[in-house]
């Protein structure tokens, strides 16, 4: 597998840097392939073009993303805890790449339709593990029964993910992580008295 | 003002149709000047530049959006009033404009840093409204009173703009305003069992 060779992920780790610091559009494969210490041609041999990088670099990371929220899932007792648990990684992920963070917030929002259904394809990876938790946490009793799954869904990925780029926007200068107990509490409770 | 003569508004409208059906980067400003039926210097004699078409059509389009929120603020009587309108305000305004929709969602979400804080300038104009209207829920003692303002206003813009995308990501085929009440309820009473 191509996938497995240093370097496919020696690539893909200076995509998020030449992206991040340049924006997508000026992101040349000849920066990229500097960036990782090989030749131009070199980036063939792994990718189709700068799109198929961008992809990659995404899927790649997404996939460890969701092997880890599978662990949370099947480590975790109660529903709530495993969306604590899914909001405190997204965080974490983010908080600790500075060029990741800034790549998912602001360069895989691209308009150009083609390229945004394959990224939100992979999206789809996480928000599937998101219902799962709603599911379950549903029957343990744990969150309201005919909540419509799919408006939920967005919800909580709408604001996490707003979170996220508020948080970017700002430079990242404040702490994100510290901020995941809370942004469960408003999603569990709402904002009304009780 | 420029901004009265008819010419500035039909060059307006005409940026909405052609950014929406091109994408910002291939909308020239000659396509624009031939959708609006105008010369191409005369859209020189309004704007300095495309950049500047594309904030003015934000601006224009938010400006009687917060004229609207502020009535809205005016005539309801409870906060919870005030944000069911605004959420079902918020879709209305995308339902009735196809392209406007496209516009929001997908092109306005240029990670040009620079373009991007001007357009985030003018977006605080309408999270103002939003902390407006949570601080009159707080000192009526319909929102929990210790919330944190700065968050629960990305949960809630987070979520409208997140139901939105999705919308526009499934082509705008379904009942966006429908939504409102649901939306709403979920934030004021959030997914968990009582
Ligand atoms: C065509 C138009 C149609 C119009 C019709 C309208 C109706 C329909 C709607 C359409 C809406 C669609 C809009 C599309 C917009 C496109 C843009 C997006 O992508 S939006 C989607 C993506 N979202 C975005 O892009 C929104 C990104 N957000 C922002 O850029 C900003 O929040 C802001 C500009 C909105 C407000 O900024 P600011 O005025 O500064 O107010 P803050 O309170 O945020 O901050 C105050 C201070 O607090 C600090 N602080 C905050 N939190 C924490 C914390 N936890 N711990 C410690 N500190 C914290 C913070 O650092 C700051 O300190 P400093 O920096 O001054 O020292
Ligand atoms: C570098 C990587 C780092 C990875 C590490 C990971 C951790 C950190 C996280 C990073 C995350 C950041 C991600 C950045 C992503 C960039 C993309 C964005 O901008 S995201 C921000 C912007 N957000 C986006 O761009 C997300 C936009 N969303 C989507 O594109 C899609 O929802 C989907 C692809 C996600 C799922 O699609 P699908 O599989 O189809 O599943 P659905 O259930 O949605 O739909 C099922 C059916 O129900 C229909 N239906 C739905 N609602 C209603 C209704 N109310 N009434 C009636 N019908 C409704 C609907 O039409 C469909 O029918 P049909 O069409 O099949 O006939």
């Amino acid at each position: 597998m191509k996938k497995d060779k240093p370097k496919y992920r020696q690539i893909i780790d200076a995509a998020v840097i030449v992206i991040a610091e340049n924006g997508y559009h000026q992101a040349q494969v000849s920066k990229i392939a500097k960036q990782a210490g090989v030749a131009d041609g070199t980036i063939y041999l792994y990718f189709k073009n700068k799109e198929d990088i961008l992809i990659s670099v995404f899927s790649e990371k997404m996939s460890v993303f969701v092997e880890n929220l599978k662990v949370i899932i099947q480590e975790s007792i109660t529903a709530q805890e495993m969306l604590a648990r899914m909001i405190e990684g997204h965080f974490k992920v983010l908080s600790e790449d500075h060029h990741l963070a800034v790549v998912t917030q602001l360069e895989l929002r691209q308009s150009n339709k083609d390229l945004r259904l394959k990224i939100n394809h992979i999206l789809k990876e996480y928000l599937d593990l998101l219902d799962d938790i709603l599911q379950r946490g549903i029957q343990a009793g744990e969150f309201i029964e005919d909540m419509d799954l799919r408006l939920v869904r967005q919800v909580i990925f709408g604001t996490v993910d707003e979170v996220s780029t508020t948080w970017v926007m700002k430079d990242q200068k404040y702490d994100l992580v510290e901020m995941a107990p809370r942004v469960h509490e408003i999603l569990l409770k709402g904002i009304q008295t009780q």
